[in-house]
């Protein structure tokens, strides 16, 4: 029973034969292979716009490199307090763009709002050498407690961007959750709503190791090969890395191995309500399951052997857990759960 | 026919299968599973001595990560002007460093030694803050053109470097066709010889994608681990990576891959031998053949469907071209090979 | 009457002459000269201890090189949330260190206190490579608000830093204002209270632009020399800064400089007590005044051609007004000041 | 008798002057007071086009940030191998570009020519992802060892430049001694001749610290204003900087200045011909004589006090000295180093 995080399960059945079908005879080197090649071609259909693709090999990578290419060593970048690359990437962003700043902002749910956004925007002198100088909002999509933005939040987050001069980045570790949640096209999400980049995750969703980062205009993808090679995440035999994304685009797959992970997450949230002392943290839109449990509990499901994090410090007699579903968790592990947290 | 790199080539059977088999339920994830610590001992075993083992997915990262783990941003690395760092890895060790130098020297057969270390190190006035000051040495084993380091030329360089406080790195992306062919202990032309730290490579010899920075002494690893983190090399489903240089591992499969690479170069140094106006650019030691052939010789290669690069831009009606082999060349594409050239 | 800032102000008399002064014959460059050697027994005599100490030219080099030779990239700095190297320097100290983060905290009078870092240390997780690991604490003296630390506050702090292996910086840019204002020894608020390494600035306080990095340990000075050259820091003609320096610890000029600025922002304060609607939101230490005056009493000062600047946005009809006080600020200035504002 | 470098004399008595005379009152401060406004103003009539002009305080932080305003990180600039910017300033250029790469090339009489780069350009490939890509050239005027390049010289670099999508940059930091050599007009060996930046010197030339970037484009300026200040390099009291350049232009006392010190480098020159085993290694062209001289010579000179800088190691009884002029080299000093120098 493991709710660590999605990416301790492994490869989907497709994507791993996907794999060891690519491995035939040769091809060029560097992403000129033909399953490279395609990638362009199928996110292009897929997010119903010329789509300017780059896989590389984890989603930190895609996240830094792409910020790093859109925003100049000077530039702030406004993210989530709580978000992925500002709490868990060790500081790549800074690393890759040579010292951006990344402003934590809180807002509800886990997701940032215009107001917020503007509120900090107001603490930055614009046009001021001495200031760094706001240049990107980032989001993560789902967001990093499980819940979704909707089109038009994005699209209300990207009008805020645009007015004042900064590029809207989507860090998409769970795109295909929050897409599976919103029943939505992936454009309406992205690109329509205003996304300038997106971080494509498949990694956590059952790839072996493939994220890609889109960009839906050619001139922001800018010197991002170049970034992608000098900083070594060009792989020779990337033919590998590409037929992952392609076998996750498939025949819808990546949105049916999302809609389980979401399903049994949602199976959680409702199997455990009614328990005293239990409640929701965050509205479960996606998968992953923030909920606060009485200690006994909690110290009931270890004993058992379940495996989840702590996502506060203990108070109060109560722990703020997390619990992430996958495409590959086992249905039974959702039902112990609830049965042993029941008591 | 296809020569122009060993890295066209895919996964060898072993070491697919060990992917395969590495997608069994859950790991925890970002290298703390079962496989990749084993890795650690294993390594040990084979280089006799304690090893700290840290698995990358790509040449180009294990070589600036540790360079860059070892080399402060005011110090200088010197290395084979043709080397792969200085040439083809777009600056990934400046990048790394911020800012080191790469002194890129000449020297014999593609191999650098003590006399051209020692004229380069009094261009660069020790302790004065104005120069560079030389920190590591960087040597490809096999070298860049096929050559290959005896243990006791490595051990060489290593006195020269160590008596100026400098590193010696070692860039084994094509390390065991060195090993292979020299028939050693991999200690032998590692730390026995004075290497401090190596660049383990393996995607060049079957496998998927799979590399390992690899130090001989604890302190030298200082932190690469956060360094790996933060330029995103750290990846989640690392139990991919790390099966597979196990599997590379296992019953000496490295070495006999590496072995048939050679054979194969062997082979087309031999059949080539006494066409009118061929000759041997350097020995073959390794899996490259860098030999001149007369421009219609190579214009009836190409034509009859032949890849491989031209090393040099072409003079006097000649070219000097580079072949490699790699476990998986087909015996008949070197016989092809040998025939058409032949004509 | 121009308040904005103690640097609008240029140089003291006694300095103007000893730059004058040195510039006699030839000296050797790049700060092999006699001034320059002198320094570093001048500042071990009036720290009362050997110190290391290395001028610059501006503020936020000092702060941005310090900072850099003690955190490595994957470090985090813990600062005031409003502290110059947070808010002012355009990122100076990412830049440095290639993308440490900067940690802005909250904190009584613009004061960092343990209870403060100790709830900051406990959102990183220590030995993490996902989290940024906590490697310094740097405390502005004065604080940006013109509060000044306590001995003990500064003691107090380092015992956390020490205990949690992180080193203890001090921004001095107003160093000498907040001394006299203690009346201590500059050993008591620096190393004896734990200070690893200090930004001594003179600029503000009557140098043309001469600050020094002061390293209390040898071997916390690293490689400061080399990262100094390499950031362009290092002037050929530094006897001219260093020359500065001297003139200003000479017969305690520095200490007299600052303690006019101090006692001008005590008459303002005094000054403008019992001006309706008129508060001082910080205690006044040193050389600032932050004061919330009614816009109307603002938009008067203005009229009269008074310049200072607006800390926060207006509120309420009141305004959070900044007033900096310098070494060479007209008494005349103060008193019209004082009368305008009094209506 | 001083000749190591001009950097070792101090300030002209006009500069000097100037400084002090800048002392009055208050001024804003970062570089927005009177004196460095009019700055742009005056530069732009020297170089009878309108000028992007930067105050910085050392030619090594002109080259750096100049260049990284040009070039990104995966560019590659060729420069002459004996170039300041390549042996130097500590790897600056390659800390402010992120890793960007100089390409040291050998060229007759210190200078570069368009058959070297283009022999040089072809070892590039072009719009490779693995090779850095050619963005800029930089020369020296007056180069390294005193040889002065000619306004068709520069105009058929910056044509080689131009056609290959590089920028021109002109490390000045001798550029008065340059131009008084040539008596030609600024613009003719610079913008019209295609350079585009220029790190125009005074420090060497009678400044105290003093040098400026010029832009002939304002496009080409993109965000240098940004990365001077990140990087610590925008002094509060700037007018301290642009008075010396103002004084420096005032009158043509710049012009002065050098013509009196290439005067004193060509009596250097002419006093010691015929000295046996004497012989010069350049044409002296600005203040700079490379002459080899015998041991025995070398010896005399340095017993009786002379201060001069070995170039090269000796060799075969002789050695390659350099000595250097400035605006205040003493005229007794050059008499008497030809005295003892004639024996």
């Amino acid at each position: 029973v493991n709710f660590t995080s999605d990416n301790c399960y492994g490869v989907a059945p497709e994507i791993a034969h996907a794999v060891a079908a690519a491995n035939e005879g040769w091809a060029r080197s560097y992403g000129d292979d033909a399953i490279t090649r395609r990638l362009g071609a199928r996110f292009s259909e897929i997010f119903e716009r010329d789509a300017f693709v780059f896989p590389v090999i984890s989603g930190t990578a895609a996240n830094a490199l792409a910020l790093a290419t859109l925003v100049p060593a000077h530039g702030a970048i406004f993210c989530h307090a709580a978000s992925h690359i500002a709490v868990d990437e060790c500081g790549a962003v800074e690393f890759y763009t040579h010292g951006a700043r990344l402003v934590g902002l809180d807002g509800c749910n886990g997701k940032l709002a215009p107001p917020i956004v503007e509120a900090a925007l107001s603490r930055f002198e614009k046009g001021s050498v001495h200031n760094a100088q706001p240049r990107a909002i980032s989001i993560a999509q789902a967001a990093e407690v499980g819940t979704v933005y909707r089109a038009q939040e994005i699209a209300a987050l990207s009008e805020v961007a645009r007015a004042n001069g900064m590029k809207l980045h989507m860090d998409g570790a769970r795109f295909a959750n929050a897409l599976a949640a919103l029943n939505a096209a992936p454009a309406d999400i992205t690109w329509r709503a205003g996304v300038d980049a997106l971080s494509f995750g498949a990694t956590k969703n059952g790839a072996m190791g493939a994220e890609a980062v889109v960009f839906f205009a050619k001139d922001d993808a800018g010197d991002f090969e170049y970034r992608r090679k000098k900083s070594g995440h060009l792989l020779s035999k990337m033919r590998f890395v590409s037929a992952q994304l392609e076998a996750y685009l498939e025949d819808g797959l990546w949105l049916r191995l999302a809609s389980r992970a979401n399903a049994l997450a949602a199976k959680l949230a409702d199997g455990t309500k009614g328990i005293a002392g239990a409640s929701l943290a965050y509205p479960v839109e996606a998968n992953e399951v923030l909920m606060r449990l009485p200690d006994a509990v909690v110290a009931r499901l270890r004993e058992a052997g379940a495996r989840f994090y702590d996502w506060e410090p203990p108070a109060n007699g109560t722990r703020l857990i997390r619990l992430v579903t996958s495409f590959a968790t086992p249905e039974q592990d959702v039902a112990d759960f609830i049965r042993i947290a029941r008591g």
